[in-house]
């Protein structure tokens, strides 16, 4: 059953200027924070858009099929934007590729959140410094959705949250988990520290604690996971701002992990236990 | 300095046939189990290569920039193959696309390994059904290598561990972690409880235990642990062939994990106070 105020707009003209916020999707938003890109949120497939409907995002417009509007069906209840329904075909037309999810929303970015609305209430956030790969910053999103981080602080060199791909990786939970800049780093994880968060540093190095040694203890304690890019992790800088430094346990002979495999790792001993 | 036996041969025609195993990379090479691949193993980068010249997979051919030549130095010392030399355009010629990685080795097929063999000795085997995806795979290698995992069990509908992207995406560690297929599937389960393994079945289902509560007493036990494709998850009668169902804590309002991730936190679990 569709929910009964939701406008759905037939289209079948690919070049309906009304489809303009998901034409081209490959390259003109490419870098979405370039003037060249929209600054659009787009979220695809039916979970995702689901997730955007119920984020801080307010979705613009739905293009999708017939199929994957009933499938939508009341979750649309509350959207005040119409639904361009369209086939496959004139779908593809439009994007510029074939897009086995069916269905599409557009969203304007919604304000930025601060570092301090993003620590209000929160028990556990992860800090990230120089995530540039947009499939690691979904991945970890998805991640901190699933065990149990309440948001999401970017120190420098991060890649944007709400591209695309960072988007889909993240089965939308960009959208929904709160993430925040930080306007002066590392300086900002003074903020971290004064609102009683313990920050632990994520290093390779072997000879610091295990994750396990460094976690136990915190249960009652707000902790703060800081994780550095694949390859040369964090900065040493960033590093001394930090209270301890913390690793996994590898096997010999092994370099890192996957900067998003590593950052779950930490999510999950953190609450390995549940609650 | 690089190893005094190699053989370098400078090439500048990419039509130079000696290079046919590195040709057209992303078509020929794009089902390497069918009979329009080839079925060679490709190693792609410094780092995969080293692995691939420490690994059972005997490389037939290198293609590589000087550059990259001389990264590699002493560990050309056992090769009994030609190191053809490229510039960087030649070697987009051929492959027909740019390879940053400036270098590529190419290996036959090495014979497969059986079930007891990848058994044979070890504490921990992961044991994979339905993962069907090249990037997967390649993570549960790469997760199992960094995280004390010996070995690797395929049932039924796996990707194929040897194709190039899953070689690429595993740094290497596809090559060197020893891997067998199911000759019969769930059946060879059998095998794995006649050897003393624990089995240990992973499932979103949030009646049973968690990772840690099954894990704990196991540590002088030999373990397998199932991982099943992200959303199907493990077949049903895999699961009632297994010892014990296992979830990850999860946090509410969320689906499962990347199944790469779910199965890097098993293994972590497994080791987390290391050894």
């Amino acid at each position: 059953m569709i929910a009964n105020n939701v406008e759905v707009v037939d289209v079948t003209d690919p070049a309906d200027p009304r489809l303009d916020d998901f034409r081209d999707l490959n390259s003109v938003d490419r870098r979405p924070d370039l003037p060249s890109g929209k600054g659009l949120v787009i979220a695809e497939g039916v979970l995702v858009v689901q997730r955007m409907l119920a984020s801080r995002f307010v979705p613009r417009a739905l293009l999708g099929t017939d199929r994957r509007l009933t499938e939508l069906g009341t979750d649309l209840a509350g959207l005040d934007a119409p639904f361009y329904r369209a086939s496959a075909e004139v779908m593809a037309d439009v994007v510029g590729f074939h897009l086995n999810r069916g269905v599409l929303a557009s969203a304007s970015r919604a304000p930025e959140l601060t570092v301090p609305h993003v620590l209000d209430g929160a028990r556990t956030v992860a800090v990230l410094e120089g995530v540039n790969d947009h499939e690691n910053l979904g991945s970890v999103f998805r991640n901190a959705a699933g065990l149990g981080v309440d948001g999401v602080i970017f120190g420098s060199g991060c890649a944007d949250p709400l591209y695309r791909r960072a988007v889909r990786v993240s089965m939308g939970h960009a959208l929904l988990v709160p993430f925040a800049k930080a306007a002066n780093w590392p300086g900002d994880l003074e903020l971290l520290r004064d609102q009683g968060f313990r920050l632990l540093a994520m290093t390779p190095d072997p000879t610091v604690q295990t994750l396990a040694q460094a976690m136990s203890g915190l249960a009652e304690q707000r902790v703060a996971i800081l994780v550095g890019a694949e390859g040369p992790g964090l900065k040493e800088h960033t590093m001394r701002a930090s209270d301890v430094r913390v690793r996994i346990p590898m096997s010999r002979g092994t370099d890192s992990l996957n900067v998003a495999t590593a950052a779950a790792l930490a999510f999950y001993e953190r609450d390995r236990l549940g609650r």
